[in-house]
């Protein structure tokens, strides 16, 4: 359903009712923006593998060795132990990582716990792998932190995994290390796997650094997800892994290893030439380039959630402190001829040529999803766009002025946006 | 098993009884070989595509439209028909596209007709798909054309393919235009889609052109698998594609047709850099890059039959007409301390440093699998490696001479050689 929506809301012919060029705060791929180009050095690094016309030829299953010592190494860096490149697996993008943990695990009768709102995407892997997605809640008052009693509450003997999305989308949550240590701990007790999507990992601006799932593999079984993709701006490239993070060696089984293997051989991956750039890219890429990226998300969020809390039709929103997308509540009662996120997004699309994603596509009806990565001109325009659009479209008893007071339940949400930016 | 089996064999541990250096007509890689290099030109396209920066980003499932385009128009080119670019889905290499096929095809209790010999890796697709795998046979004596009765015997009501593979791996073979209209109709008959592994394409050197199995693709519905990696020498860039051929679009089914787009969202792909190089390497290409892999192997297969055909410790070999590989069968009677296949390959490994396949591990015990894509001075080097072994196993009443008289039912064989020979 999920993809039907998109595709109804970011269809061409929905922004044929005006001349405005086209803004896509939707899908979120950085690459459109001049801001978001990848090193030059990494693109070098490729190009060279290429141009040698030694990374041609096969590579073994699981990716080049290389390569898989060069991401052990990049992932160990932020560990309190030593990944080895035997649990490395390579994949084609982060995308191509979650099938094969997915289908290394799938079994009949499973489930699967995903987070809602989440990331699309799981709920079609698994439907497609014949696995029931069972939907834990994130908090939306509280930094979108995961509602363990959900957990506990959904998981019985049939879960094979509960996947958790950090730095998160669509939430723009970064986790502090403390709800990571209770998520381990609480997943852990319940001797279930966890699927830790960490594709956006390092892009997190806020109070809170980002600290990978992997930091407490010794309580949990962590398969950590991750790309070339967000970091490096690259998501075309397709290069992202699947790591076991194992410490300890309680969590080792040999036929789920085989099982990976096997994956590997029967599942493609990314060409070879740019495995072998790698250890390049991973070990060369200068500070400045992160820091690069991190300044400007800072700023393209800052702009949008500024606005969105002061636009009367979003009665609020989450400040992001990680990853490029954040999440807003409608305010359907000021509007006067829109009835749900959908409605909303189509007509925006219509009349202002933006697009951005109804709620409803990552599993929260009546909120929007936002990507804040655009160049900041981009976002300035589409925010524009979208005042305009809130004020054609607000009924004629309210008044800019009149933002609708936060009910009580929902002071908290201020309280912790207040706390982020700071104030 | 055939994973162990070649890793038995190929692991260096058994090599290192000697200090020759390795060769390996083991699995197959061209790129290996200088004499094998891709062109030029096709590197560069997918450099200045990379450089551009123009293709770091998401492209839409199933792949950029001008690649689809491209390979539809390349693919076109051999068809009495014209594809349209929404018959083609891009993969990450042929494996991916096999996955994508036997995927979106599954169902439960569904089985799959694989040919014996094959291609080894269908076994674990399939396996891991939860798909039983029925194997029809190949003829030896008659070019290894598919023995239709079995075929007609092991198909059932949840056959959910036929695959063939031509030109073929392991055996060589390029059908006739007749046999493949044979292999349609009567798999058309039976309602069920044939898997057409093409990857070989258009590598036929012998007296039978490669004809695509989608030219009979109003007489049986034909998914065609392909890819860039052995006519253009590149398996590492895993540029590969499935494609629907369905001239009259009888076959035409809108659920099969979701399936697979779910399966792109899902699967991950090829880096799309590479996809948008395509384009230009199919249509740019010059045709003396393509002649001169063909004299080659031509020449490399050639060598390889004469001196098996000569020698004592194979009862006969069948001359290959297109793809890369050649079977031979043992005559373990005059060997003296040889058991099988298995014990022929690693002792082969072990005095000699020299790898290739036992039979077993393509389906058929007391054969071999050769790969003759190497340079030819690497092929005489092996082969000479292989006349030492075989003197020294043979026993001591067989003399170099005395090469055993074909039996009757193995005349036919001779003669089928001897016409593709040209004697």
């Amino acid at each position: 359903m999920e993809t039907r929506l998109k595709h109804q809301v970011m269809s061409p012919s929905n922004v044929e009712g005006n001349k405005k060029k086209l803004i896509s705060l939707g899908l979120g791929d950085p690459t459109v923006y001049s801001c978001f180009r990848t090193d030059l050095a990494a693109k070098e690094a490729v190009s060279n593998a290429l141009l040698s016309g030694k990374f041609n030829g096969y590579y073994p299953p699981g990716g080049l060795p290389e390569t898989r010592k060069a991401i052990a190494e990049y992932l160990s860096a932020d560990l309190p132990y030593e990944l080895s490149p035997d649990d490395v697996f390579v994949a084609s993008g982060c995308t191509q990582a979650i099938d094969m943990v997915i289908s290394v695990l799938a079994r009949p009768g499973a489930n699967v716990l995903l987070p809602r709102p989440g990331f699309p995407s799981y709920g079609i892997f698994s439907s497609f792998r014949n696995i029931e997605a069972r939907y834990y809640d994130l908090l939306p008052d509280n930094g979108w932190e995961v509602n363990l009693e959900t957990v506990k509450t959904l998981a019985d003997q049939n879960t094979i995994a509960v996947v958790v999305i950090n730095p998160g989308n669509p939430c723009g949550n970064a986790y502090t290390r403390q709800h990571l240590e209770e998520i381990a701990e609480t997943v852990g007790r319940l001797g279930i796997p966890i699927i830790a999507d960490e594709v956006y990992g390092h892009l997190a601006f806020g109070a809170n650094p980002f600290v990978p799932m992997g930091v407490f593999g010794s309580k949990v079984q962590v398969f950590t997800l991750g790309s070339l993709s967000k970091r490096w701006l690259v998501p075309g490239w397709c290069l992202g892994w699947l790591v076991m993070n194992d410490p300890s060696g309680e969590f080792r089984n040999p036929k789920l290893i085989e099982r990976v293997n096997k994956y590997c051989t029967i599942s493609g991956g990314p060409a070879s030439f740019i495995q072998a750039a790698v250890p390049q890219i991973m070990r060369g890429t200068n500070t400045d380039f992160f820091a690069n990226t991190i300044n400007i998300v800072r700023r393209t969020e800052n702009l949008c959630y500024e606005k969105l809390e002061e636009l009367p039709s979003f009665s609020y929103s989450c400040k992001a402190e990680g990853s490029m997308v954040l999440m807003a509540k409608l305010n359907l009662s000021v509007l006067e001829d829109i009835g749900d996120d959908i409605e909303f997004c189509l007509k925006l699309a219509k009349e202002e040529s933006l697009i951005i994603l109804p709620g409803i596509a990552v599993g929260l009806k009546n909120w929007i999803r936002v990507t804040f990565a655009a160049d900041p001109e981009s976002i300035e325009e589409a925010l524009g766009r979208l005042t305009d659009f809130s004020q054609r479209h607000i009924k004629q008893a309210t008044t800019q002025s009149s933002k609708i007071m936060y009910p009580t339940e929902l002071q908290r949400v201020k309280e912790e946006n207040d706390r982020l930016l700071g104030r």
